[in-house]
């Protein structure tokens, strides 16, 4: 043990308990030191992080009356916990080298030991961006692919709304929806995502939730025939919205309900009569059900994107400084797409 | 036509329309006659009722601000209509003959001409008692057994909740849990009708739900592991705590939300945000998209019935001039069974 190599080892800390959404001086950076070594038979991971990935779940969640059960991403004095792509160090898990490159559950620091790599995936093909592996090509990506195809069941010529539509997974479910034939429409919070949704991501039509002061008259404006499929991010009053537009058999996949999660009385819901008269399907879905499947999402989405049928939106700050603003850029809507940090290029 | 036999045929009939729940008062008996021939190629039934079925679709519904667009089963001046067990007097239908027994929506009269009967099914088993053919083994059964086996996809040893569990699709619902292994759980709203879901029907436990100031707490009693399945007959606050104790990959079949369709605000559910952390699935649907089942289900349920494994409540009053007190009692609970309104004995 004594001829381990240490080095320096910079860190995103959290300085307390994060019970809603996060604010830059929550963090701090400090500079740690780590052993380039792995104990013989730790079963475990030395990795050297690449880039850290921003993304909605990472928030607290409040809810009333009811205890908080998720993993939290915020431990007092502890480096952040999120996802990203790292390259392998040193390695004491079979199957795993030292070079391999990575992604899955990671620190928010130049080097971490990865102790459960259960749900870790090697990163094959690198003729594409490393830092999609965080977003497109990694577990948004993932979650848009099983959200829309397995759990929507969607057919050619639907209606498919999207909220939140300008999120990794929002653009994403969008763009699945047009490459299958429908009719998509997403709705985002700021003129600039609206815009790129209708001229980048080829949305049939999006508009700013923040300018329709009733979103029933929204949708009926974009749906006059009704909706076949809702991708949920944001639930609340969207949703209660959308139950009045649903069609007949209509499927309303929840990936997440951001509106909902840091108020102290959530919306009531007080259209969701109209899933027994119209038999609707309403499924909330998390993407680790999902993850056998990523093999597949991989070789049907990889060929889009080499040929640019599916694009992406990326805005990677560099260095891990820029960590805690990057976050916060998600929550209030101020990015100009998925918020990566470039640790490190190699 | 000038040959046709005419005949008294006494009706029951909505004197207005019928908003909310019905009461006595809403509807008369009138003395009216009918011809007991067919017009040629008319591809039609002349039928003598019955039975006639009270069940709780029969309500009108209010929604704030939605206009109603199901079918109404009190027309002004008209005779009710509903389902019921009839007998073919004439038929110019292909595959009908006189003296067939048939089930399928029908008129609150002696007579009835049936011009759509698409959706109904011949009776070929009377060794059972006709009147079953109102429930246990028409439309509630089938929706008892289309809406656990084919939404809810039980398994052996699964935590199981039904509500309404004394009304017909509900007493079934908790027998084919016991037949497949479920521990079941029932709530209703008079102490005997829970008394009969513990020692007749044979649930695990039953509550009376108006004891209940928290249905949060009772449900966390009965169910100190969580609920896998809930047969959601009623929605509005049972619904809420429902979602508080469902267990990972829950679901929720919805057949009906009677607790909310008169009401002039619907209770908000505030609990929907479960869905998302436990992965849960909630299925409206109505039993017309599972009639290509009706085979399936009679081969699976009749040897139950026969052997006594399955047995069934009904509420039997004689005589068409008692359908609007039976039809009331189902809305203010006051039932022993099923109500059914015997009109003929053959």
């Amino acid at each position: 043990m004594a001829n381990k190599e240490v080095i320096p080892n910079t860190q995103v800390v959290a300085k307390h308990n994060v019970p809603g959404i996060p604010k830059e001086t929550d963090f701090y950076v400090r500079n740690e030191t780590i052993a380039l070594e792995l104990d013989q038979g730790s079963n475990s991971l030395l990795v050297k992080n690449l880039y850290l990935s921003c993304d909605p779940y990472m928030r607290g969640i409040k809810e009333q009356g009811v205890e908080e059960d998720r993993p939290s991403f915020f431990t007092p004095n502890s480096p952040v916990i999120g996802f990203g792509v790292s390259k392998v160090v040193e390695s004491t898990k079979v199957g795993f080298e030292v070079g391999d490159l990575i992604w899955g559950m990671t620190g928010w620091e130049e080097y971490s030991v990865l102790t459960n790599t259960d749900r870790h995936f090697k990163i094959n093909h690198t003729d594409v961006p490393l830092s999609y592996y965080t977003g497109l090509l990694g577990m948004p990506g993932l979650t848009a692919y099983a959200g829309f195809y397995e759990v929507c069941s969607p057919k050619k010529g639907e209606y498919v709304f999207v909220s939140s539509a300008f999120g990794a997974v929002g653009q994403l479910v969008g763009q699945f929806a047009k490459l299958m034939g429908c009719y998509v429409v997403g709705s985002a919070g700021t003129h600039d995502k609206v815009e790129q949704l209708k001229t980048k991501f080829g949305f049939d039509e999006a508009f700013n939730y923040k300018d329709e002061p009733d979103f029933d008259a929204a949708l009926k404006r974009y749906f006059p025939k009704g909706i076949d499929i809702y991708f949920d991010n944001v639930g609340g009053k969207m949703l209660d919205a959308v139950l009045l537009n649903m069609r007949l058999h209509g499927r309303i996949a929840v990936a997440g309900m951001i509106s909902q999660y840091n108020l102290d009385q959530p919306h009531g819901i007080t259209n969701l009569m109209r899933i027994v008269f119209n038999q609707i399907r309403i499924q909330g879905f998390m993407v680790f059900d999902y993850y056998h499947l990523y093999p597949n999402f991989l070789d049907t989405i990889l060929p889009y994107v080499r040929q640019g049928k599916i694009v992406y939106a990326e805005d990677i700050t560099e260095g891990l400084e820029t960590g805690p603003a990057s976050l916060v850029s998600l929550f209030v809507g101020r990015t100009s797409g998925k918020p990566v940090i470039l640790v490190s290029r190699d």
